[in-house]
């Protein structure tokens, strides 16, 4: 972020201060081409000069509760955590039916999706504190998609962490761009990821010959790591306390891998 | 192991104190039916008097030096680990060819391989120093399908690990009987364990219920974690440093779940 969009932030006293004194929480405005995007940004003020950096990428429903406490969970474990506005500055669906809307198209122009994640990864990675070269991204649902298409984009991204993300690639050849290694954590019962797609995303690794993993969780349907999501399986979409403990464990050991010094 | 065996056990010279000398290995002898049976304990003389238990289950050699080396590992680890014998005492088969054909009838007889996995189990359960309600099996190759057998046997194991298992089941039916909880670690590219095969297995936890994960390796062939596996991918069968780490931590994970006191 420069000295400007630090300015106008604090001017909008957006600067935010939480119980454990030294986690600092704020939005940053920044763009892609001339659409303005509003991302949230968490670090510890506390720990080494140069950390590692984390972008985690919103579900469908945009930049909400989910990925702001994914983010403050990810500053306290010693990263610069920074939630990249794929929609733009305001456009926030306030349900399934908005979320749907607003998201389908970006599922069909993935170019599109890969300029505006890229915009929050070049804003995270001239973070001062942030060591450019030790990156990593996870999204959730819809942006776990749009982290895989992170990597597929050939960013220099050291990991991609796919949280019950949609896994279907129209240009499966630019998985050969992927210079990170990948990890797939999957609700074995997703009916939005049904194992046909898991079969082509594997195909498309393999082929690509990426370092990739996927994890199956059983009794997890789609967006398994949202509380919000309710806790009827039979509406396809979730929460699971026990597959989102397990998932966020296979994440920490995968950053433990992919973001060591 | 009973007073006998133990005393037959120290007469053979068996009992051996490794280089950290709280470490404890040894031979047992134990039956199944009429057979005879050689398995191989470790464990530390130090830490809790109870300790949770660990089933460590041989390749289709029999119980050699991979094996040996996971039941020091594990014991090391603060568990009492046993390797029990499937073949029976003093069938060591010495290459591929004769392994295969010993294995094989094991493969067709899914009903003995649960008595011999079992005699296993009750030998590691009665140990003085293991606390019997948190006993886990984990197995390699053709001794993670004897692990999943175990499972499927309904005896009372906490979890259960199959590290490049083959995956099959001629009595699917029998998962429900499954009382704790499964791990899967497949190599992705596993010429034994085609994706059909995986597919055939995933479709087997989820109509019974059970709670389970399948975490597929890049890059991992059969027998990922064997050492004498040598490093050709091409022979389907080859050592990968890189998923044995991470399967080996994927199994700490759960061990930390399922065998917490």
């Amino acid at each position: 972020m420069n000295a400007l969009r630090f300015a106008v932030a604090a001017a909008l006293g957006l600067l935010v201060t939480s119980a454990r004194a030294e986690i600092v929480t704020r939005t940053v405005e920044y763009k892609q081409g001339d659409t303005v995007l509003e991302g949230f940004l968490a670090y510890d003020t506390a720990g080494p000069a140069k950390k590692p950096g984390v972008l985690v990428v919103h579900d469908w429903k945009g930049i909400g509760p989910n990925t702001k406490r994914r983010v403050e969970m990810l500053a306290k474990m010693g990263y610069v955590a920074f939630a990249p506005d794929i929609y733009g500055k305001g456009v926030r669906p306030v349900d399934g039916k908005e979320a749907g809307a607003t998201a389908g198209p970006y599922f069909k122009n993935r170019a599109l999706v890969r300029e505006r994640v890229l915009a929050g990864f070049q804003d995270l990675a001239r973070q001062p504190n942030v060591d450019p070269k030790r990156i990593a991204a996870i999204g959730y649902c819809f942006g776990g998609m749009v982290a895989l298409e992170l990597g597929r984009s050939g960013a220099d991204v050291a990991g991609v962490v796919s949280f019950h993300g949609i896994l279907d690639n129209p240009t499966p050849a630019d998985a050969k761009k992927i210079k990170g290694k990948t990890l797939v954590l999957h609700g074995a019962d997703d009916p939005y990821v049904p194992d046909a797609q898991v079969k082509a995303f594997a195909d498309e690794m393999r082929a690509a010959g990426v370092d990739w993993q996927l994890v199956a969780y059983s009794g997890a349907v789609h967006a398994f790591t949202i509380v919000e999501a309710g806790n009827d399986n039979s509406k396809g979409s979730a929460y699971n306390a026990t597959a989102d403990r397990r998932s966020w464990k296979a994440m920490e050991d995968f950053f433990a891998e992919v973001l060591a010094n």
